[in-house]
């Protein structure tokens, strides 16, 4: 099967594209028609960098390629229209593989209702995914940037941070799964919780969820300044601290750590703590007057079922300061992404 | 240089964002506000595939990536907007290289009045690029499909073609430069005409150019159909003929080859009209009732100081048929693209 012939395939496979696409799939470019502001990101994903082809599926390679660009536009409050997707593809990933891969972003792109409106596809010598996805909202003034919050703002975290992070370890060292349950069994937890809560970190890791609904929430509820945790919260606090121009104050012992997921980081040796520089749990990081804090909590539970966390606190200055129980402080610098 | 280190240095040389873009490089996401239809494509480059490290510079590597991503707006007729750049860096590609690569694509942003709105970086094992490119037009009924083609139309091309494919046999097989210019020397030429004449097709091969004011003239001027030439004469009209489900007649002596392109194919002991099935020229075939053909003509003239040349007709039926000189006929299913 040569190229065209792959896309035709590729073609027949997508989902019937959203009202604002004129023209999709298949000419030199997409036609759309825009009913006000766009937001477009790209992000690219190489194996052995963004994933590890040994332990992810196909079909969840394509659903985390996707996941993860969708996760930009919902730190921004958008809402998904567009996708356009490049692959890399090397000689030992197959027709069959290709096409699982698509399936995986099809299924996410049919339950986001994202079009997918474009691509091009490469012969490489590994495994690539560059993904743009385009956004709307009915004006800029709608969309939510890295660059509002003000002294007084409550810093607000979206569901569970840490689970990606202490997933990926468990991927990555079979001897650590087996550790761990072998710990918490001691500990007087059943077999059945560590397996559980294992796969749940797993798919933390491999199968991300971008919170689309929350972020539109966020936005209509207030929030001054937003960004989604890619990094990890201590590097994406820091970011937002820059473009704001403003100090970030965070309690650690007001974050909320996935189930299971600081054990799993004792059990590799590990300080828990330091899952406050893993990143890849796409949970959002918001700025928020506090007399929205309410407003803004019910929102997110009412349209994704979804915690939403006071974590701290913004403050005149600069950079970003983690208060860990005992008092200690450790400065956003000092972490590293777990790899 | 790290990640967020090399993106900041990037940023500081981008060129001032345009009118339409609120919010650009440096958040989750670009903001935009269109102010009509949207035309937007994406491209892959992969070292090996599109473009060959060992002849081609950073820079021109930086131009040809976002050329042949404009020239996809140019087949639509649409005016270019934004540009979202993907770039998978090896570690042997250094820092330096890859300011180098972003200043030949700034450079042709800037011409082209493009503004470089987002990107990502990530580590890769070879270099490749992803270029989406998003354009403007007043309405959708503005840009031109590949779609819209009748028996009857005139088939037109801008410029002239085999420049890229001989340029290429040319950078890649130094022996064939010295042929090449052996034999045009016995046949009376210069030196200085095989000097210049070299370089013109190596540079076609290199430094494309989308054809921008020309596309946007023949979509004014009523093109029924248009695409950009970048697989091969023959390969795209068949893509054009298949969209719009009619036949293409080419007569091969009509179709305008760039100086010097003929005489390289032969020294290389190939026909001279496998040219018509080589790729990466990015001029415009387009379909045009004959009524407009002059118009069009004199357009393309005064926008971009470009030929536009009749080089067939639009008839009913399917495929696409190409007459030699002789009355020979190739159809365009036995052209490979030259590699």
């Amino acid at each position: 099967m040569g190229e065209f012939e792959l896309l035709a395939h590729i073609r027949e496979r997508l989902p019937a594209p959203g009202e604002r696409v004129r023209l999709g799939s298949g000419d030199d470019a997409a036609i759309v028609v825009p009913d006000g502001a766009t937001v477009t990101s790209v992000d690219a994903l190489v194996d052995g960098v963004h994933f590890r082809r040994e332990v992810a599926s196909a079909t969840q390679i394509g659903h985390k390629a996707l996941a993860t660009a969708l996760s930009d536009l919902a730190a921004m409050g958008g809402e998904p229209g567009e996708a356009y997707v490049v692959l890399g593809l090397p000689a030992d990933f197959g027709e069959d593989e290709c096409l699982q891969l698509l399936d995986g972003m099809t299924a996410l792109a049919r339950a986001t209702e994202t079009t997918l409106a474009g691509g091009d596809l490469s012969r490489s010598s590994e495994l690539f995914l560059a993904v743009t996805v385009v956004g709307h909202a009915p004006g800029a003034e709608d969309l939510v940037a890295r660059d509002g919050a003000s002294p007084g703002d409550a810093l607000v975290l979206t569901g569970e941070i840490g689970g990606a992070a202490a997933g990926l370890l468990l991927l990555t060292n079979p001897d650590l799964a087996i550790d761990w349950r072998v710990r918490h069994e001691m500990e007087g937890q059943t077999r059945q919780w560590g397996e559980k809560t294992g796969e749940a970190l797993r798919t933390r890791q491999l199968e991300p969820t971008a919170r689309l609904a929350a972020g539109r929430a966020l936005a209509r509820a207030g929030a001054t300044a937003m960004i989604d945790v890619s990094d990890g919260l201590g590097g994406d606090a820091r970011h937002l601290a820059r473009s704001s121009g403003v100090s970030l104050r965070i309690d650690a012992d007001a974050v909320p750590l996935a189930p299971g997921s600081g054990e799993v980081m004792e059990t590799a040796g590990r300080d828990r703590w330091q899952l406050l520089g893993g990143g890849e749990d796409y949970e959002l990081l918001a700025c928020i007057p506090p007399s929205r804090y309410e407003q803004a909590r019910a929102a997110v539970q009412e349209a994704e079922g979804l915690a939403l966390t006071r974590i701290g606190a913004v403050e005149a200055g600069s950079g970003v300061e983690i208060r860990l129980p005992g008092g200690r402080l450790l400065e956003a610098e000092g972490f590293d992404q777990l790899a």
